[in-house]
């Protein structure tokens, strides 16, 4: 038995217990005579201690050369502590030792296993074994474990079923790219990786298993920006004979059931907005809504003055940032070139300070007046004391380049609290959208969702205009779910397969026994997916997902710690019936 | 609203209630003044009553129109059944349907949506949508899940962790071929799917993760067998700090947990059997101990007499049949050549009837007396009644070929019961075992497994002797499950590696990482795999597991459903850095 306790284990209740225990040299601090040994596993810190009166020879001799990280078993006495720490649940007592086994020694590692640690984010990665022994990692991936659990609780008693859908399937050119895998017994073939489960899900509809769920991993071949991998775990889920209602009280209930579990938080039932009023009020269509600043249009205040750029914009819109009239000209000045920054691409931005006896002075004061600036503030709804910042432009462009401001405002004004959780619903969203490239309308979600019937005549004359029943569940500003009341006849489903540019026989080729099924009794359905990696880290207060990931890829998607991918040998390419095909 | 209860639901505490519901049409009977149709959905069946006295004319018309799996809705009011049906719980009412709306309407299914249906395979196969409304499949589905279900709660409430693993690893020349996927952005690289996520998890101990666990995909690309998936599920586990007597206490508790919570069967403590008398006892290492017919060695008390046959075999081994003294002629002739198939592959069978009276009656008489036949029932534990089947020659073979014997005999004379469950541990497994092939030692289990520490001097001298800490969970005659302690110090790891015929450089290129690991505090540890699949279905009480996959690969790996897997145009295979290397 190489323990009878974990180092979380012990306390006071346990003194003059004989007991055993292994893990981890956290730290050893040698007195001389007395040798104190912090010891660590998955559990906690026990402290050890070695002295000359009470510890013998032989064993004293042995604790001088344990080092940090060494792997050891003590056997001994838990006694009272001297000086007591309160800060960890085993800081009353202390382990007496009697025997030492060292079980394993342990170079020195590359970097210091601390809560903040002197390794860099490289080297952290290619020794993520040791990284993982660190509270920070280690917590996050016990928290997923946990989140993963609860979803599982709730769902499994709402009477889901987790069903596996596959993981070696057919490529489809729709939306991003598939990883493939060519197969050895269908010579020239391959099959790809699921992006999602998303027809499988709604076969499983039409199979009448009613309601579906699966953590499940999901796999898309694109060019990793920060904090993307290019395998990632969703939440898939799907129900049957459900309209729009149905499917957002399920998960706006799942929702609730993961805050109040892991967060100890009860969030009111969940504010809805339709995709047009979120654009309109936060330049976004996953609005961070802890925190105001909600956009002011002032076309009708701000133009047929004297201000040409103004009077030539699409639109005109300002927030305004709370207590900002304070700011310095330098630092406005910092906002302009903040804002002017080609990944934001504003061409200026003007300012008004509502100062504090009710005057204002902006940058535009030749061409307004004070009714005129009054306008603005009210519209933008800036108290005295408060900045309005005006971005103006093509309208799209300019909405979301005051959302960028006004996040990165929010975030200089610590108005994003990380203990602080506001679900919203957004709903109504566009069922297609243009591509400028390909010239053409693509899903905007994906092409089994439902056009709302209401807009099902606009699809002939305005396609840009038809609404989809299409809903994301947004947190704290980042799309965490998103999902659709689904397509469920064949002609339907032909017809949107035709407004995306297939043709019948592209459609039948890749989809065809999507709408086979739809012949032999498809239920209405639909469902909802949600980004777990995601979800985990917003839950626990954090924006990277990296650290919630065990092993997670780097930004060209390679493990460095395994150093994959890796070349194959040329007897293996021959079985697969490919041959390479370099540049170089 | 589509239904305000389901199909499942209603009894006669619910008569004189308005409801919706809705379901595919099961069936339809059609008596002119009256329909009943029965309404399907997971849940269940509700019996629907449409009259010419009290249903509208209009949906009295709608009615006649219903076919076969027409996906419904109908508003009614639950009343008393006049012919009850005890079988289900809906049994004693019918709904009086005052509204019907037709969702969807149906093609004839290929085959009936009954729990005997009339469908092949192929046909089930390329309509697997409709093949899970069926009961026998959809409840298989049910049950996987549930099992999935008990499995997470057992495991997490004894502080296992769920960790994901990645899926896009490192192809390694160990084992069964690899499933690859070839790398866009890293030119003429290739990620492999895991065969299982062996060296992550001893990773995530030499992380101190302490207890890990993981349903989780594996991957083999091998040319398959019936009941062989090229992808499948495992429940994947590891633990730090113990020894093998605490993993086999650990997932013996979990097996026991899975037979009571799911089959209502409470086992003793499970027999544990070495590997050499498995394979002595039973001439296998996944014995069925549901029955006895346990090995007899006859060579003692058959060999030095005038039968050439048993004289220069290596090993004559014999079971009693019990009651096959009644066998005829003819009987036994089938049960010769039933060993003479090449699947067996034996020579003849020597048998000898245990008569009611006391006597002997065997196809050797003449060369053995009735004093010799007695020891020989003796040997076999036959008793008046039984049947003594003898095979001989080379050891292996002859064991391997009695018990198929002994499975094929359990399986006429109905031992194999699928309520009755008898797990047993196997222990003591070799390490090595001798590849005709390659004329090499290979790792029995996996190069990561320890050897018995008593048997490392025997590594030098008898490889093939050196017993490994590694265990089998078998139940039924099916191994479910296999584990091991592992190799935790570098050097022995490297040892082994030597051992396989691994070049140092190979070692290091395949498992550097994992060696690299060891040097930092790699903690004691061990695991265990289970095939998820497998144990579903003997839980479930088959022996096949493909009704428990939802959407299972045909024994070319291909789904015929979606029809995967599939050409790529050379635009993908371009950008994938490959080109097709075809015999045609």
């Amino acid at each position: 038995m190489f323990r009878s306790h974990t180092n979380g284990a012990l306390n006071a209740q346990h003194i003059n217990q004989e007991v055993i225990l292994s893990g981890w040299v956290q730290k050893s601090r040698d007195k001389g005579f007395i040798i104190w040994v912090d010891l660590r596993d998955r559990y906690g810190i026990t402290q050890l201690v070695f002295d000359t009166e009470r510890t013998a020879d032989e064993i004293m001799e042995k604790a001088r050369k344990l080092h940090r990280e060494f792997v050891i078993q003590v056997k001994g006495k838990v006694i009272e502590r001297e000086s007591k720490n309160t800060s960890i649940p085993t800081g009353e007592i202390e382990v007496l030792v009697e025997d030492l086994v060292i079980l394993n020694e342990a170079k020195n590692p590359p970097f210091t296993i601390e809560d903040k640690t002197d390794g860099g984010e490289d080297l952290r990665m290619k020794y993520r074994y040791l990284d993982i022994r660190r509270n920070p990692v280690k917590n996050k991936l016990i928290f997923r474990s946990k989140v993963a659990s609860e979803i599982r609780n709730y769902l499994t008693h709402q009477e889901f079923i987790e069903v596996e859908t596959p993981y070696l399937i057919k490529s489809t050119p729709e939306g991003a790219r598939d990883f493939v895998v060519p197969s050895r017994m269908n010579e020239g073939q391959f099959y790809a990786l699921p992006q999602s489960p998303q027809t499988f899900k709604q076969l499983l509809m039409v199979g009448g298993m009613d309601k579906y769920f699966q953590l499940v991993k999901c796999f898309r071949d694109e060019d990793l920006r920060a904090d993307r991998q290019p395998e990632f775990t969703q939440i898939d889920c799907e129900m049957a004979f459900v309209e729009q209602e149905d499917i957002l009280t399920t998960f706006e209930g799942l929702t609730k059931h993961l805050l109040k579990q892991l967060n100890n938080v009860e969030v009111a039932e969940f504010p809805r907005m339709t995709y047009e009023e979120a654009m309109k009020t936060y330049g976004n269509d996953k609005p961070d809504i802890r925190f105001g600043m909600k956009f002011g249009e002032l076309n009708e205040v701000s133009q047929h003055k004297d201000f040409k750029v103004f009077n030539e914009a699409e639109l005109v819109v300002g927030i305004a940032v709370p207590g900002g009239a304070s700011k310095s000209r330098k630092e406005i000045d910092q906002l302009i070139k903040w804002v002017q920054r080609p990944q934001v691409g504003a061409k200026g931005m003007v300012y008004v300070k509502c100062n504090e006896d009710g005057s204002f002075k902006s940058s535009v004061d030749k061409f307004y007046t004070h009714e005129d600036l009054q306008a603005w503030a009210e519209k933008t709804q800036a108290k005295a004391g408060d900045l309005i910042c005006v971005l103006s432009g093509e309208a799209n462009k300019t909405r979301a380049q005051l959302s960028a401001l006004r996040m990165e405002l929010a975030e200089q004004l610590g108005l994003r609290k990380s203990d602080e959780f506001a679900p919203l619903w957004v709903v109504d969203f566009p069922l297609l959208e243009w591509d400028e490239e390909t010239e053409r309308f693509h899903a905007m979600h994906h092409p089994f969702t439902s056009p709302k019937k209401e807009d099902i005549a606009l699809l002939a004359t305005a396609p840009g205009k038809v609404r989809a029943n299409a809903y994301d569940l947004v947190l704290n500003g980042n799309e965490i779910g998103g999902g659709s009341i689904r397509i469920h006849d064949q002609k339907t489903q032909a017809m949107m397969f035709d407004y995306l540019g297939f043709t019948p026989e592209e459609a039948q080729a890749q989809f065809g026994f999507l709408m086979d099924a739809f012949q032999y009794g498809a239920p209405p359905h639909g469902g909802i997916a949600f980004g777990f990696d995601r979800l985990v880290a917003i839950l626990g207060g954090q924006e990277s997902i990296r650290d919630y990931i065990a092993f997670p890829k780097n930004n060209s998607g390679r493990d460095v710690m395994i150093d994959a991918p890796a070349k194959l040998d040329q007897a293996q390419l021959k079985e697969l019936h490919l041959k390479l095909n370099l540049k170089s």
